[in-house]
């Protein structure tokens, strides 16, 4: 996909061309140097509709950069980006001070978020581990029925270093940590685990996948259907993620003293757990839901946006729990605050995607994390436990609202 | 939050302020116009950092404008954006032919819906309609016990014309729709639903329900625990909106003759319906998912960032369902395709939010659905329409793609 | 199905006749009364496997009594029952003391519910509410695609009354309450929502649904495809269940004070509390579950068995919220315990099904509730009720338990 | 629990000393044999209630013989039993023509099963396999926070040899598969899963996972909390077990020829797959399911019930998937039909729990799987897989009748 030979033709010449039919939309960059095809583009759809594109044009990145990311380019969209922070972190990679940027168009989220962050650095900071890693993707194989299907789940079980083999050939970095079958009449389900280092690694697990498809076509009497059979599950709200986890598995923690819950959040340990245990656990329970949070899918999607994460992934991010517990305080002051946010399924990488996008890189850079971790796939733990935090600030900020009441009112000042 | 009458101080100046303690990171607004305050923000975390923060603050829309959107302003995040169609559409609201702005990272999208939307587009368009409307808000408020729950719920029964005038009072737009009672023991929620027009309605909906839970204080024994109490359910993964719906309620579908799955899909309507039966249907019930799509939510984000939207609410946009049927060709030809995805709570506006700042705003001139439709709410229920359709080609375009076993390779050249 | 008028032949006779294929099996009530029938069905069964049927054989029914609810039958399985109780309940129709009727195999369960009951009713009784009642039947339709669909939709809307006069043509006690339309595709359901009284009501919905169906059908361009389309949800563990609803919702709750807890059930509101909290709610939550409760199911299982409800729906008796929370105690003592369960889709009925058999129906007595109540309802609202408060004592003493460390000991001491 | 040594007092003696307080109405077995202590119990509630439980008292066992499976005993619910069959099942543990016997009150449901093992057989009978098997158990612990937790996670990673070797010393045929760690904040989940053979299992898993924790307990900083955590998860309707399974994972299928279809089930193969299609799988996923089938919990509770299963377990039972799929019939005719039913935790046991009740015993021997297998553990998958094969009659029978329309008429006819 790239431009031709001939002398660049000039952008409203090329829009003249795809509006004549002559050439198809998708093929400017054929003809064109990228800029000048998403200026074509630009005009070619100014002419088509009521739109003046002036600020979508007015992107800052080189758009041949953006073509591993995009086609059909016009331009970009920008939004609005801030910080919030610095906030301590003790964790299984992450550590020390960190300022965490986050784009969103939410009014009053980064000001929540800021407060929370600013009473858990008072506390002295957050603890964050990542409990668990793998990045799956689960083909669908046709069988002749469940006595051929208890064959090839044996044959799997049996011969997961053959898959491995496979799979791993594909890959210089990933390694695959498990195969797990599931049979549902005459459809068999591997769902394939792949350690991807600091890749988000969907794209890695799905090429590795596919190579050890290939073998169990092969070994066994089974015919693969589709390369993702939904147990993977990618971007949809799946408990499968819920319960086991998908990409990162990564818990933040923090205790409150009770005097700082009281100055700096207006409200106690004890308003804060009867919310949290009324809204987050029992009412989440009530709606049926996979997500027990306040707003945990705000931090990941504006942390996600910010630094090149897979937008629609803030679907398996939402999978999160939040915990609020009162701790005796020692001195027989008010109660302290234990409060926690588990994220079961964040997905998150530090090279790929959309990480190398200037304004991407340079909020990863904000956090030291751009790039390659040393060693592989530290980086990509550390962004997992720091935005881990993050939504732990938005809990805590947010449940500290509800109980005093100020949620609307909040949002009435700041936003709308 | 306005600047101060003070002689504007340079940026590097207020940065020192906020090193030394002096001043806050959140207060620079007030001693500053917006985007000295940025740019003191970015040298802040310049010097804090190993960040250089040059993309982040070549944005192009006044800083100031985005002040009801973010807080510590730093700058923009830039993700690329392009355009997928025209397809004509023949929807409830939405009419005539359409070009969908989408902006994301992930390599491959744009084109993967494209190829459906052309299809569709020769197929002579798809149909869409909301089917239902409600942006909801459900309060959790404390009773003694159920004995005082069950007159909490029959006074809500008998009053809701209370609620109404009391919740409609905050607004000139909104209207209460309906109020549903949950008793879990000594938790009483109420799921309020407004149509909210042409805006999203999560404020509106918030800061109504705050007025109205006023009344049930004032009346019933109940005390308002929290505003929000999770049977809403915001930006969670629930079922309660997968069933009941949240915000728009739209499905799009089309009938795509035999000939045209075999040309242009490279596939059959057999092949298709049977990758969409194991993978959508079987598989994601074996995953307990709530998602029974291929990956709807990838328009649904790409959308949502070119358009304004709420990131966050791509949860509950991936609460969709994907259904395949063969048809019998008239004329003894290959079968037709019948497609059909139903996205069961579509959040959006087209007003307030995100929908203001100028890359925004011009995406949804392209649509032609900028600011509050006629009548209103129809501009909403024409974009949700819209989006739903070109989830509706990503749908199409995915399991084509799957049942031709091209995923991967699809990915390997197109994106990373 | 009556037997015929021949000389009754001798049951060994007529299972020489089934072995020779002269008869089959389920054909016998034709020509032998039914106690016969049952013998020729318990020797042919003897004859051509290694089981001696005495036992089943000896039931004390009259087999054509048996009719209604079972098709070749032998004899009758025997299940243990035992009561507990007696506890007052303080209900919105059950009222005053209730000894409760439980047929279970699982040792240790009626000593477990008896132990809560105890406390209960030296707390001095339980709460309990029906706060939403209506048994539901959801058909699925077959339309053409969406433009059609919202069409049937629009007019559902416009002719709920309509639907009713059909409905309720069908049957003297029932009532339709709502129709509530969803979307799917090219598929419309319509979930149907009735008061069925003293009856669980299934059988009624579905007569009076299909009634219904023909109007849809005549009026609209909808096709009915199936009478049950798993909107409803029978027997099937369903978010629409556990959060709508379906038969009777109802709680159970009470407040235990700090000393009873500690003297009677050997621990602390606290520690309950604990439990109940990672147990019940976060760890139901982590589970993917609609079940936040320890074993609600045990008692609604056992009570269902010895009323004769339908043991199939003890499926949708499982989706309960338990929850425990801390009170003050007046007097500075230990904590008092506030102690709910939460049952949303109990499906109970003292009228039809197996509640005219002679145990069930005696069991019933034992309850004084048999047959229809006075106002209609009212006895299957009292049968909820106590149920629930069982559900409670089950809860109550399993936390107690598990927080005392000695469930597995209990279990080593009285089952196996 | 004992008789005491006096000469046994007459129940009606034993009744008033209970009415007076003298005695509590456990304690009678230690006053009266069983029988007799059964008796003072009819007294006692005949006296206090409206009551006549002579039925009830009319049981065909031993008391004494009930003691490991109920506490205050006073008689049996006696549930009609009969027979389906006989069908061929080409199983992994079972083999050949199987009658089964089915308790239940709910008319029609044997005449439904029946007519499906009919067209089974005449189809040549069903394929039946189970494909994964684990009791489980997942005790929760606390811990000071995630920091800690990570650390117990890691040791139990490491240590699975020291958990195997404390829980198979409490018994003699179990064996610990594997043990999954889940961490939420501060509680730390381990879901231990066990091979219990011909047992259910579940009291086994208990106390082996008891010994366990004891040695987490002793050789890392978390403390039990509960020893069932509710990741289990037993009796409730849990996406852990959809998705990984309680018990048996258990699928029967078959094919059944499109003449058969036609002759047998009056409907035609494509009619069938849509009504499977439309309800099974659509309908399910939009009420938020885990169970995507017609009534499989209706043949797990009528065979639970008959073969001394544990009723509430029904609830995991209904955990099912079913699948329905036109196959090309070889000669040109109408198409065949491929239908299966996979139930995801099916929780049985042919030793143990109230299989050595007479009437369950003499059910067992009908099944000719009474008592432990050879090997161990094939009685138990045999029950599963002719379970499944039950199940799968009972989808095949109410799909067709539902695409047939006369599944209200069936109910009119037969049952009510």
């Amino acid at each position: 996909m790239t431009s031709d030979s001939d002398a660049d033709p000039d952008p409203s010449t090329l829009a003249d061309r795809v509006q004549s039919g002559d050439l198809r939309i998708h093929e400017l960059e054929e003809h064109a140097d990228y800029d000048a095809a998403a200026e074509a583009r630009r005009l070619l759809v100014e002419r088509e509709t009521d739109a003046d594109l002036e600020a979508v044009g007015d992107y800052t990145f080189d758009a041949e950069q953006a073509d591993p990311n995009i086609e059909n380019m016009i331009g970009a969209a920008q939004v609005p980006m801030g910080v919030v922070g610095p906030v301590p972190i003790d964790g299984g990679a992450a550590d020390g001070e960190h300022y965490l940027p986050l784009a969103t168009t939410e009014g009053a989220l980064l000001a929540s978020v800021n407060r929370g962050l600013s009473v858990i650095r008072s506390a002295g900071g957050a603890d964050a581990r990542v409990t668990k890693n793998g990045m799956t993707r689960a083909p669908v194989f046709r069988v002749d029925g469940v006595a051929e299907a208890a064959e090839v789940v044996e044959w799997v079980d049996d011969n997961t270093d053959a898959l491995r083999e496979a799979a791993e050939s594909t890959t210089s970095h990933g390694e695959l940590i498990d195969v797990e079958p599931y049979v549902v009449g005459d459809s068999v389900y591997l769902r394939f685990a792949y350690d991807t280092k600091d890749a988000m690694g969907m794209n890695m697990a799905t090429i590795a996948t596919g190579e050890a498809c290939e073998v169990v076509e092969n070994e066994t009497p089974a015919d693969l259907v589709a390369l993702s059979g939904n147990l993977c599950s990618d971007k949809k709200p799946a408990a499968v993620n819920a319960v086991e986890g998908r990409g990162r598995s990564v818990t933040a923690d923090v205790v409150i003293p009770g005097e700082l819950v009281e100055e700096r959040l207006h409200t106690t340990a004890e308003a804060i757990v009867e919310a949290n245990t009324r809204k987050n656990l029992t009412g989440s329970a009530k709606a049926g839901s996979l997500g027990f949070n306040a707003h945990a899918a705000n931090v990941v999607a504006a942390a996600f946006l910010a630094t090149g994460q897979d937008e629609a992934q803030v679907v398996e991010g939402a999978n999160a729990i939040t915990t609020m517990d009162t701790r005796g305080s020692e001195d027989g002051g008010p109660a302290d605050l234990y409060a926690s946010v588990s994220l079961a399924s964040l997905e998150v990488g530090t090279v790929g995607g959309g990480t190398k996008l200037p304004t991407q890189a340079e909020a990863l850079d904000i956090l030291g994390l751009r790039g390659g971790g040393d060693p592989p796939g530290s980086n990509a733990d550390a962004l997992a436990e720091i935005i881990a935090v993050g939504a732990l600030a938005g809990e805590l900020s947010l449940l500290a609202a509800l109980s005093s009441r100020h949620l609307a009112s909040a949002h009435e000042d700041l936003g709308r």
